[in-house]
């Protein structure tokens, strides 16, 4: 489980951006996503910097990552 | 023209959807969102209560029209 700390996310349709963003590294990939805290947790196979990578890519900014 | 000061549009997203939700009416409507100011300007063949109707159903807010 890897946590990111994650601005810009304002409304529903960012939850899914991300979401989805994340499925297309991993369709395996368990996310959810605290709009009020700005918090996505990821279960995954891929790397924090491979998720990093898909959350940034989807037009929003990861500010700080708990876990590896 | 018709002005529309609609609620709840936070991001691009929300600008897609009020977007994609009036061409669901009227897919020839021109349509123009100031997302700052919360503004969304339709020219449409469609009546006012018709697009006020697809931007509420899309999840937003119409609190105010200008124009008919």
């Amino acid at each position: 489980m890897i946590q990111f700390n994650v601005e810009g996310m304002t409304c529903q349709h960012c939850v899914a951006a991300v979401t989805r963003a994340i499925h297309e590294r991993d369709a395996a990939a368990q996310v959810q996503v605290d709009l009020q805290a700005g918090r996505v947790s990821v279960q995954s196979n891929q790397s924090a910097d491979a998720l990093k990578a898909a959350i940034d890519d989807a037009g929003y900014t990861v500010v700080g990552t708990v876990g590896a």
